[in-house]
C-alpha cells in the first residue's frame, strides 16, 4: 500500500479502530471498568491508551494547531512511557469511573476523525512517511491491545461465580487430534529476524545470521489429552520435572492444572464448558509448559528453531475476523507443521533479549519494546484471539516465566 | 408505632428504601461497580447486599413458598456472616461486573415488593414481633450502609485525578467557630447503654452501672485551623506526641496530613475545595487523634463519659434528608455541648468490647456486632452523612485505629 | 529497705543482675546471638540492653565524669526509646554478631562496678531519691527481660529440628488437677491500681475508683485436658466460636493447637515431652482463649475482676530462684483462687488502657509503658518464668491479641 | 593427576577442605552463626553443608558400613536437593545456634578422616572412577562455597554499624587505570562450552558449534571512577538508561549507588574504606550494569562473545592463597585483554540456558545445576574472593538480575 494512497489508509485505519469498539461491544460499561489484576487493564483502558497512542505519538507532532482532547488524558491513559511524562499507577486502572466509556467513545471518535482528516492532508514526503510510519505503528499496536482486551476480560469472568459468557456461541467439539509426529530439520546458518518489506516490531530487526543446530519439532501442539495424562501420572507432585523457581512457585500458588480447567471442565469466552480433550492445552506458564515437555522426554524449541521451521509462511492464514476464533483443529489427514498460527503462542525457551544490532528508536517510541528485554521469555505463534494478519514467523511475543492468562501453549522440540 | 400498623411500616420501609437509590441516584453504574480498597466496597455491592439482608433473614423465614431471587446471590452478597455459608471474597467485590446494576435494582424491586406483601400478610404474633424486629434491623443495617455509601464513594473519587465531584453544589464557607471551652461533668455511678423502648444495636446493651470519675469535656470538636496549627508545630515529626504503633504507621505510610488534604485544599463529595480552617477536621486516624490530644495538653474522652455527658439528647437533631449535610457549623452565641450529632464521629479511647452481660442473638444474626469486639476503638456521635434519625447518645459506631477514610474528628476531654 | 541502706541496694543490684546471667549460662555463645522472629530478642542482647538502661538513665546523669562504655552501644541497644536517639533496627537484633559476647559480658562488668560504685557515694536527698527510684525500675526492667529471655530462648530453640533443651532436667508428672469450681464475688465500688508502698509500674497507677459488677471466677487455670477437648470438639473449625479478626487469622496461619504442641507432645525448656494432660494450657492467644471461653459457655474476665479477686495477695508466693520453674498443680484438696501466679499469665478481656489520671513520666523514661497502650490486651498474674517476686496483684503484662510465645493461659468467668 | 594418585587426591581433598576452615580462622563462632538475609547463609552452615555433600554423594554411597554422623544433617544441611529429602527451610539457617561450631568442626574432621580412608581403599576401576568423579564434583563445590563464605560474611559485618573487620590488613591504593580500549574481535562460528580434559560443570557442556558476529570488547573493567561519573551525570535518576524492571527496582529499593558505597568511602572485607577510583567498580546488579553500559554508548557483552575472546586463557592465573586477593590492578603499561579473572565476575546480557544437548546427571547430583536455568542471567570470570584455580573460559557462573552481594562488575562490548 502507498504512502499516498490516501484513502486506503484511511479505510485500513478505521477498519483496525472499528475493530476494538466490536470486541467491546457484548460487554456492558460495567464489564468495561473492572480491571481483575494488576497485569490486566480494563477494557476501558485500553480503548482509551489506544486512541491516546495515536493522539500523542502522531496528532501531537504533525497536526496543526494540537489541542488535546482532555488534558488529564495525557497522564490518565499512559501505559508506560516514562518520556512522556507522569502515569495513572497500573494496579489503579479500574478506578477510573471517569471518564465515562460514553466519553472515551467521544474521545474515540474525536481522535479518529482528526486522525483521518490529518491523513488527508497534503504533506511533504518526509512528513508522510513519518505519518504512514507512525500510523502502522499504531494499528499494530492496537491490534496487540485486541488480543489482551480478550484475554483480560476472560480473566475478568473467570473471577465470577455466575460464570457470565463473553460469547454465548457454543464451541463445537474437536475432531481427534493428529498424531505427534517429529519433523527433523537440518539447521545450519541461518537468517533469523524479519526481512521483508512489510510492518514489523523493532524487536524483530536487525535480521542477522545465526547457527541452528539440527533439531526436531512435533507436528501439532500438545493436546489436553496428554497433558491430563501428565497430571494424572503426578506431574505437578514431582520436583525432577521442575525448573526450581517453577517448583516453589506452583507450591506456594497451588497450582494443580492449566488456569481456567475447574475439574473436567474448562472455563471459556463462551462460558464453562467441557474440556475438550482433542483441543490444544492452553493457559499455562513457563514453568509448566517445561514440566511437561521433561515428563514428555522432549524440551521446548528455541526462538530460532520455531522461527526457522516457520520460515515458508510470511503470514498466519487470515483468521475470519479478529473475535474469537478458536482455530481448526488439525484434521488427521494433513501432515507437516501445524498449528503454527490462530491456536496457542508457543513457549520458547528463549529469554527475551536484543538481537545483534537493536537499536531502539529515538524518543518514548523507543520505550516500544527494548526496555523490556529482560527476565521474560519469547513465545511464538499467535493465538485464536490474536487479530488475523497480525502475526508473522518472525513475531516475537514476550511474557514472565508466571504468565498464564494469555493463550499459552506447547510445541515440543527434540534433538533430531 | 405499632407492630400491627402495616401500612406505616410499609411506608418505613420503602422510605428508607429509597434513601439508599437516591444516594446511588448521581452516580454511574460504572462508578458504582468499582472498589477503591479492600475496607471499603462497591455501591452496587451495598445496594445488593442491603437487600440480600431483607431477603436472608426476613423471607427466607417467613415469606410462604420461598424462592431465591437468585440461588448465586446467597454467596455473592454475603458481607460476613458464616452462619450463612460461602462468602465472595471482600477484596474482588469490584469484579462483579454482574449481575449488572440494572439486575441488581430488579433484585430491590423485587424484594421489596414481597417485603411490602409479607408485611399485608395476616401473621400471628410471634411471627409479626420476629418480622418487625428483623424488619426494624434490616432498615438500621440499610442506614449504615447508606453512610459507608458515601464514604466509599469519596474514598474511590478521590483516587481519580480528574477530581470529580458527587454533587456539584458548592460548600458555603463556614462562620468562625465558637471558642473552645471546657465543660466540667461531675461524674460519678451512671447507667451506660441503652434504656429506651425504640431500637437500639444489641451492642449497646444491656444498660449497667458503671462509675465515671469527674471530668470536662470540650465544648466543640477540634477545627480544621488548630489542626494545621498542630501541623506547623510539627506535630507528624514528634515521636513524643505518639503512640508508638501509630508513629512507626505515619511514618511507613509517609502520613503527614488528614486523608483528604492536598496542601491548603481538601478534596470532598463536592470536589476539590480550599481548605475551611472553621469547620472540624475529619478524616483521621485515632493514632492522629490521641497525637493532637497530647499536643494540646487533653486526652480523648471515654466512652462512657461521651455518653454520660450526651445523654440528655435522645436522638441528634434530624438533618435534612440523609444526603451529605455538612452539619451547621456551631454558631459563636451557642453554649453547652456542641456538635455532638451530625458532624464527625468522634473517636473515644474505649475499645470496642461487649457491655457487661453482653449477649448476641442466637445464630447468624448474632455475628451482626459480637464477634468484631476486639482491636477497633469506639467512636461516638454521628456525622455529616449519618442518616437523619439513626443515631443516637449510646449509639457505638467503631474502627480500627488506623481508619481515616470515615468522617471522623475530635473531641477533647480532660481532668477536670 | 531504706534508700540510704547502700550495701543492702549494692546487694539487691547484683543478685539481680547475677541472675540474668544465671539464665544465660546454659546456652552457648551461638545460642546468644540468634533470634527467631522480629517479636524475640536474642539473648545477647537481653544482657546488653538491661545494661544500657543502668548506664544510659542512671550513669550518664548521676556520674561523676561519666564516659560511655562504647559510644556505639547507645544506638546498638536502644530498644524503643526515641527521646534517646536512634536505634538498631529490631529485626536484625541477630545480625550483631559483633560485639562479641565476652565483651557484652565486660560491658555487664564495667556498669556493674561503676553503680556499686555510685551507689557507695554520698550524695545529697534528691540525687539519692532519683537515684534509687531510677535504680529499682532498672532492676523492676531486668527482671521483665529475665522472663522474655527464657521465653525467647524456648522459641529459638523450637524452630530446630534436633529439639535442644534449655535445661536437661526432665519435668515430673503433674498431679491430678482439681475441680474447676465457680467462685462468686459480690463486685461493687472497688478500688484498682497500685496503692503499696512498695515499687510498681507506672501503668498501675493512679489507683482510682471503679464499679465491677457481681461476677464468678473459676478457681483454676484450663487444662491442657480440657482445651484438648475443646480441640477435639472441633474448636478450631467452627466459626461461630471466634472473634472474626481471630477466625481469619488462625486460618490464614494454618494455627490447630496452642504453639509448641505438636501431636501428643509439647515443647519445653526441658526439650520435646509428653502432653501432661494436668497441667494447664499455655502458649495461647487472645483469639484461642476467647474462642476456648466461648466453647466452654463462659467469658474471659476483665482486668478488673481479676484484680478485685486477687487483692488479697500483696505478691505471689516467691518462687525459688528465677529459672523456670513450673510452678506447682493444685493440689484436689484445695479451695479458693489457685493458680493466680507463677503459672501462666491469663489473658482479659480488657485492652490495654492508660488508668484514668495517668500520666507517664517526663523524658525518654516515660515511653517506658504509655506509648504501647493501643491495640494490646491485659493479662494478669505470672508465669513459671516469670522471677520470683516480681508480679503482684495490680500488675498490668500486656501483649497483642495474636500473641503466643508467652506462657499465656486461661482463667475463665461468667456472669454469678 | 592419575585417578590412582591416591595420596595426590587425598593431599588435594585435604587442602582444599582445610581452605574453609581457613576462611572462617579470622571470625567467631557468633558470626559463623548468623545469616544476614535469604540468599547468604552462616559461614557455619557453609562449613556443615560442604561436607554434608562429601558425606551424602560419596560416603553414603561408597563407604563400606556407612552410618551418618549424625541422622538429623541428612535434613539440616541439605541445600535444595529434592531427590535426598527435606530441606531445614532456607531463611532460618541462622537459627540453627545447634549443632554448635565445635560439633560442625568434629563434622568436618569425621567426614575428612572417612573420606581419606575410602580414598586409600582398594576399589575396582569403575568405583574409582566414580569416586574421583564425585570427589572433584565436591571439591569444585567446595571451592564455590568458599567464595560465597566470603561474600556472605561480608554482607553481615555490613550490616552493623560497629563496621567490624573481617581482615585487619588495609588495601593499598591501586595505581591509576589503565586507558580503556576497545579490542576487536572477528568472531564467526565457533565452539563454545568447555572441551579440555580436566574438569568443569555440567553446564559448560556439551561444546556447541555458534556463530558470533564481529563486536568489541574493553579492556579493561569499568573503573569506580567511571561509575561514579554515571552517578554525578544522573544515571541513577534517568529513566531512559534503565531496563523497564530495574527502574521500577531500584525506586521501590532506594538504591543510588553500588552496594557498598556510603558517599565516597566503600565498605569492604577490611572494614570502611576511602572509595578507590583506579578499582573496577563492584557489589553492583545486572540493572546497573545495563544502565551503566546504555549510559557510556556500550553495551554488555553476551557469554559467547566473552568466552571466545577469553579463550586463549585456559585458567585464570592463580591468585595466591583463596583469601581475599584483590587482583592486581591493571598496570597502564599492559595492552590487550586485562581484568578476565580475579577481580570481578562480569555480567554479560545472556539469560542462563541449557547449552544445545545439555543433560543433567542421572539422580539428585543432576539437580546440582540444571533447575536453575531460568530468570538468572549469566556472569564471566572470577572475582578477587574466588579461590585459586577454580575458574576458566568457559566458567559459566550466575545470578538474578538483582543480585549485588557478589563481586559483580562491567565489561563493556560494542558493535565493531
Amino acid at each position: 500500500m502507498h504512502m499516498h494512497d490516501t484513502g486506503l489508509w484511511a479505510a485500513r485505519y478505521q477498519s483496525v479502530r472499528q475493530q476494538s469498539l466490536a470486541i467491546a461491544a457484548p460487554l456492558s460499561d460495567e464489564d468495561c471498568g473492572a480491571q481483575s489484576m494488576p497485569d490486566a487493564s480494563p477494557i476501558k483502558w485500553h480503548l482509551a491508551h489506544t486512541t491516546w497512542f495515536f493522539e500523542t505519538f502522531i496528532l501531537e507532532r504533525l497536526e496543526p494547531g494540537f489541542a488535546p482532547f482532555h488534558q488529564a488524558f495525557r497522564v490518565l491513559f499512559n501505559s508506560y512511557y516514562n518520556g512522556v511524562g507522569d502515569k495513572h499507577p497500573r494496579p489503579q486502572r479500574g478506578l477510573l469511573t471517569r471518564p465515562a466509556m460514553a466519553q472515551v467513545r467521544d474521545y474515540r471518535a474525536n481522535v479518529d476523525a482528526r486522525m483521518v482528516a490529518l491523513l488527508g492532508r497534503a504533506l511533504d514526503d518526509a512528513a508522510r512517511t513519518q505519518l504512514i510510519a507512525l500510523l502502522t505503528l499504531g494499528l499494530e499496536h492496537e491490534q496487540q491491545h485486541q488480543e489482551l482486551m480478550l484475554t483480560d476480560v476472560k480473566h475478568l469472568l473467570a473471577q465470577n461465580a455466575l460464570q457470565p459468557e463473553y460469547l454465548a456461541a457454543g464451541l463445537p467439539p474437536a475432531p481427534a487430534a493428529a498424531p505427534l509426529v517429529w519433523l527433523p530439520f537440518e539447521g545450519g546458518m541461518c537468517d533469523i529476524g524479519y526481512a521483508g518489506s512489510g510492518f514489523c516490531f523493532d524487536n524483530e530487526l536487525p535480521q542477522h545470521p545465526q547457527y541452528v543446530a539440527p533439531f526436531s519439532l512435533a507436528s501439532r501442539l500438545v493436546t489436553n489429552r496428554e497433558y491430563l495424562a501428565f497430571i494424572e501420572d503426578g506431574g505437578y507432585r514431582n520436583a525432577a520435572l521442575w525448573l526450581a523457581e517453577g517448583w516453589d512457585w506452583i507450591r506456594a500458588q497451588g497450582i494443580e492444572a492449566p488456569l481456567y480447567w475447574r475439574g473436567k471442565e474448562e472455563f471459556t469466552l463462551m462460558g464453562q464448558q467441557a474440556l475438550d480433550l482433542e483441543r490444544p492445552v492452553t493457559h499455562i506458564s513457563l514453568f509448566e509448559a517445561d514440566a511437561y515437555a521433561n515428563w514428555a522426554g522432549a524440551r521446548l524449541p528455541t526462538e530460532a528453531e520455531w522461527e526457522l521451521a516457520a520460515r515458508h509462511e510470511a503470514r498466519e492464514p487470515g483468521a475470519a475476523a479478529g473475535l474469537p476464533h478458536p482455530g481448526e483443529p488439525v484434521s488427521a489427514e494433513e501432515g507437516g507443521l501445524q498449528q503454527l498460527f490462530c491456536h496457542c503462542w508457543q513457549w520458547t525457551s528463549s529469554s527475551y533479549a536484543p538481537y545483534p544490532g537493536f537499536k531502539p528508536a529515538a524518543g518514548a517510541i523507543g520505550e516500544y519494546n527494548g526496555k523490556f528485554m529482560v527476565n521474560q521469555y519469547v513465545l511464538r505463534g499467535s493465538s485464536c484471539v490474536t487479530p488475523a494478519g497480525h502475526a508473522r514467523a518472525s513475531y516475537r511475543n514476550f511474557f514472565p516465566s508466571s504468565a498464564r492468562w494469555q493463550f499459552t501453549g506447547i510445541r515440543l522440540a527434540r534433538q533430531p
